[in-house]
């Protein structure tokens, strides 16, 4: 992406914008000389950069209301950060615009651990919530395998989820409360400590708004008690088929495991030499399932899923046996990606979700592209959850690579909506996948966000530009809409 | 409540909205007549009655969205009304108003059973998708005390739980996906089959909005297995504080129970000779805890929570030991409201919601109360998930005691927000408990709703005046907001 740069008009809305911060932020907080903002230029997605005109780091709520209504007044759009770990550039800057860090509000506001909550700051890392109770037996469970570094703030805007999430759900569902600073200043709070509340239920709507609707100062997390006991199976596929149809029987069978992974052999191959967590590379199809809970319920689990696994085809079982054995089988999971980076110049790593029912057609219809674009994929997923990580490898060096990785990942993705699937799983919209939006939704749908958006944040300050196209960038992209398997072209755009 | 009259303008607005429904509506499915409207004039909450002006009762989506298109046109306002069985008054009628019935919306389009998914209208009763699904071994979990009668659409709107809902969730947690007709007469899709997905969350806004956002034609649903073996605790307390403790101790053993119920001894007095139950009726607090699972799961929990019930100070432990004495046992529970009309000429039934930890603390407010206002209260309620259901008992007849009932109740509503709660469990806001909505949210609260609202139905045709108050209404009822314990005086309202 090319960098725009500040020019006469952009250093004079600079000045004003900085005097008007020193107002109400002390000096420190303040962020405006090139060599201090670099930092900011980008999110986890790196290939997108963008200076901005200047960072702020409030450090309490009443300086963020004072950012947000000088912004509203200056018409200033506004880029919210937390740590800058996202992998779609929601966090990407505006060249003319502000990005408003919460990595200052970081403070773990209460805990109480009869009512297993803790309120805590946006700021706050996710595994710090984990560690902060760990002497009380519980955990925060939502856990993205960035989570030594990822705020919750930005947990919240992106509702991340991890390899846990099939049992304990997203963000969505483990966040009870935020307390949020809307454009003008004014402070609400959405949900309730309650299992239900009247009016309408705004903070599922505000939870997975990639910053679009305010910025978020306080998150009222649940806890779950730790499990006693933890045990993993391994479960190999002659062919990547009969192990995605394992998946469909053991949700079909009423189990809800603790986790339900899934790697193809390109995948098992390209991690084994690396980590040696003792996979069956022969198997087309690895499966790992977990069990958590006490130790009867893990035992009975742990024979049922067996039972089912057998029954569906698989070639082979293991069961950890220790718990150094159950962290081995998940070391080759949690390394996929960084051995991807170690057989293959470049990688593109796709995040699309599809009803599980659909697994092994989907897997099929990527095996038929890897032919028609001459790439190979390895496919690693949360298969659980239907959330597919296919990694396209290809070598950037090599004319047209880059071109037919980027096609092919665009291919994965419209077969993932056209099966009834979504163009997302867990890393968020951002810019990356923008365009994708316009396959994913109608007209109406668009129109019906822009208007809940513009509810919120009337003038469309809060980062512009992201996870909602606008009607024009999708006439321009002309891609078709595809519902239910069913291709319907797009309307024309209303303008 | 008085009924609005026709008179001459209503009746010209009446022929006029009669003549544009027959030209998209078969005749039979448009009434207008007083003998014809006259079963629509309430819904549960009988103290409300207004005939409506006309009723339509649309027979696919395409008639829906020509009757929203009529509407808009015409400037009428919609009430939408499933089975008419809530509580709150959501379905009371408007004298110069179009109700307009989901009745004949009833089939089940498709049950997917690998899946575990039901796609039905929302006419369909809440227990046929249950018996639709059973031979897969599968149901429908929200299980309201109306389940016979009232319809999926209606539990849509109203967000309903049931006693299984602390495990199970409420509506919000077993809904994927629901198609709707927006006031325009355009359809959009909100939620997905997937666990996640982009752009913004509305399925959750939709879901609750007591009919103020659009009309839904389709409610795709999850199933979930039937547990093989379901088993009851009934424990006994000698009084309701250390019943109320030992709630919040189940909990935090981190337990989830299938149900977990809570009665006073007034309650168990009060159905004991009419059930015969087999409670005891010497306790101050009975408490019903239920878990289901396999053979091995429920002798496990049940062991769990015995032990936990007992060090929490219970004085006496039964476990239901068949099927039937585990019916037995909650046959008492359902039976709570019938038997408080058989000892008293009337009664208030109450539905509040506070965290757990508080409900010590609250019956002991109640108790103190009953004194004040010279009224019984007996106590029911969903223990687990914090859900009051608080019966007070009077007699319309004497003097004075229906106006004591109103204020009691009202005080019992205020303590649940000053403790962290809120005004409903279950039942919705309607039009009976819109004043007390001043009371839970601040006007900027307020106004996020209605911007919201706005965003989906611009002219606010759909089901106006009901769930979310004016400020104009707020600052006439004139009532103080609490929000944390803490008492805040209203802003002056902005107009």
């Amino acid at each position: 992406m090319q960098q725009t740069e500040q020019g006469p008009i952009i250093r004079q809305r600079q000045r004003e914008l900085v005097q008007a911060l020193h107002q109400v932020l002390p000096k420190h907080s303040i962020l405006y000389h090139e060599e201090d903002t670099r930092p900011y230029e980008c999110d986890g997605l790196t290939a997108y950069r963008q200076l901005p005109m200047v960072v702020c780091l409030p450090e309490d709520e009443a300086q963020v209301q004072a950012v947000l209504r000088i912004c509203s007044r200056l018409q200033i759009p506004i880029v919210p950060r937390g740590a800058g770990t996202g992998l779609s550039g929601g966090a990407t800057p505006i060249a003319d615009g502000l990005v408003l860090s919460t990595a200052k509000l970081n403070r773990i506001v209460r805990i109480d651990a009869l009512a297993r909550t803790a309120r805590v700051q946006p700021g706050v890392r996710n595994l710090a919530i984990s560690e902060a109770v760990a002497g009380h037996g519980l955990y925060y469970a939502p856990d993205p395998s960035s989570q030594i570094a990822c705020t919750i703030g930005g947990n919240v805007a992106e509702n991340s989820g991890g390899v846990h999430c099939l049992k304990y759900g997203l963000t969505v569902h483990n966040v009870l409360r935020v307390r949020v600073v809307l454009m003008d200043g004014e402070v609400v709070e959405l949900g309730s400590d309650a299992l239900d509340a009247p009016g309408l239920e705004l903070l599922s709507v505000f939870v997975g708004s990639e910053g679009m609707l305010g910025i978020v100062t306080e998150v009222t997390v649940k806890l779950v008690p730790k499990p006693q006991v933890a045990k993993v199976i391994m479960a190999s596929f002659n062919d990547v088929v009969t192990g995605g149809n394992a998946v469909a029987e053991v949700i079909a069978a009423g189990i809800i495991p603790a986790g339900l992974e899934m790697m193809d052999k390109t995948s098992s191959r390209m991690v084994e030499p690396f980590v040696h967590a003792g996979y069956d590379t022969d198997a087309e199809a690895i499966l790992l399932c977990e069990s958590d809970g006490t130790a009867a319920e893990v035992e009975e689990e742990i024979a049922r899923m067996t039972a089912v696994l057998q029954q569906a085809g698989a070639s082979a079982i293991a069961v950890s046996q220790s718990e150094a054995e159950r962290l081995r089988f998940w070391s080759g999971r949690k390394n996929a990606f960084p051995a991807a980076g170690r057989i293959s110049p470049d990688y593109y790593c796709m995040d699309g979700t599809i009803p599980r029912k659909r697994l092994a057609e989907v897997l099929t219809g990527i095996a038929v592209m890897e032919q028609k674009y001459g790439l190979r994929c390895a496919n690693v997923f949360h298969a659980g959850d239907g959330n597919l990580h296919p990694l396209i490898m290809f070598d950037a060096n090599q004319e047209g690579e880059f071109l037919r990785a980027e096609a092919f990942g665009a291919e994965i993705l419209e077969l993932c909506v056209a099966v009834g699937g979504t163009i997302t799983g867990e890393h968020g919209v951002g810019i990356e996948k923008i365009n994708s939006m316009c396959v994913q939704f109608t007209q109406t749908e668009l129109n019906a966000f822009f208007a809940v958006k513009k509810a919120f944040d009337t003038a469309g300050l809060l980062n512009p530009d992201k996870a909602i196209p606008t009607l024009h960038r999708c006439a321009e992209y002309g891609r078709m809409h595809v519902r239910n398997g069913q291709l319907k072209f797009p309307d024309l755009p209303r303008f």
